[in-house]
């Protein structure tokens, strides 16, 4: 199967990252959405990164989906998921709030790039940035409850490292990496596990 | 549990027709994420919509997110999930393209209502606008090539349908019901099911 789209985009890296931890074989495309959006069109018309083109030809999209999809072809014992109801609810609890800064990093991007200055609305950047900042006060104020393991590291783990990087990249010195230690902590370090150097953002 | 969120976002009203379907008991409030700002925050800081407020307190986000948990509370039997891998890939396959749908859709009420017409951005809009042609148009295909099942619905049917009536009432004439005769006459059924009824998005 391939996986396509950039790296640069956190919805792909943690695809990617989560294919590799899975042991699960693929190709993978940088066809970006914006510089290639015509080869990327011919591949799947929505135009949506990342997109996982299986061997038959189906293309499926939404990170989350695809890594719903990536499960159940994992091998018994490799799945990033917890197992009891318990941790798999604060699994989705900090994958909300990595996912939730991303789309907020995202939105912010994309009014300060693909757009004019001119076109660009205040208030719209000012509620979204405050939106990013809860989700990252939010995940400090896990972390400080409970860690996040690197040993072991599930899809919440993976999810917000890529998530803080992305951030950190994109918008530098807006989230204050000083106010959040443990995950600029966690996020340094995940950052140099094999699977994260082997599948770098830029 | 509480679901917080106005059922005219498609994401709360698949979770809540979801909720239902599953024989989970919720109470939802209608709070709105941009007339009731301040109290959402006070509920969940990142104010997004769908919020799962669960009974100690801990504030689950995003659909598919909450959607997952769900389904780890639903009795056996009551899933929205099919059980085979196959089954599995066709949902996730369908469930990307009516998510992109929705998001689409968003995106394009969110640049023509949340901004004043000097800062709406046609470049924007236009590739928006290809992007919801090129889903609504995939999952036309897909609905020819294997119909949707009104009985023994699974989230895809789910939000097929929602997304489908979001766009109609969101957009009116935007995308042709005429050239979409499946998933036009699929969302017209799935509406007058009793869950449907009872979750109504206006």
């Amino acid at each position: 199967m391939q996986l396509i789209g950039m790296l640069d985009s956190p919805y792909v890296r943690r695809v990617a990252i989560s294919l590799r931890l899975l042991g699960l074989p693929f190709e993978h495309r940088s066809i970006s959405v914006f510089s290639s959006f015509t080869q990327f069109q011919q591949i799947n018309p929505v135009v949506k990164a990342p997109t996982l083109v299986c061997d038959d030809g189906v293309c499926l999209m939404d990170s989350t989906l695809i890594l719903d999809y990536a499960e159940s072809l994992a091998a018994p014992g490799r799945s990033l998921r917890p197992s009891t109801r318990s941790e798999l609810r604060r699994e989705l609890q900090l994958l909300g709030l990595a996912l939730a800064a991303c789309e907020k990093t995202v939105q912010i991007v994309y009014e300060r790039n693909l757009r004019p200055a001119e076109k660009q609305h205040a208030p719209w950047l000012e509620r979204v940035g405050g939106q990013l900042a809860a989700a990252y006060a939010a995940l400090e104020a896990e972390l400080a409850r409970a860690p996040l393991q690197l040993d072991n590291i599930t899809q919440a783990g993976v999810t917000t490292a890529v998530a803080w990087s992305f951030t950190e990249m994109l918008l530098p010195g807006v989230v204050d990496a000083a106010a959040h230690p443990r995950l600029a902590d966690f996020a340094a370090q995940a950052e140099q596990l094999p699977v994260f150097l082997a599948t770098p953002a830029a």
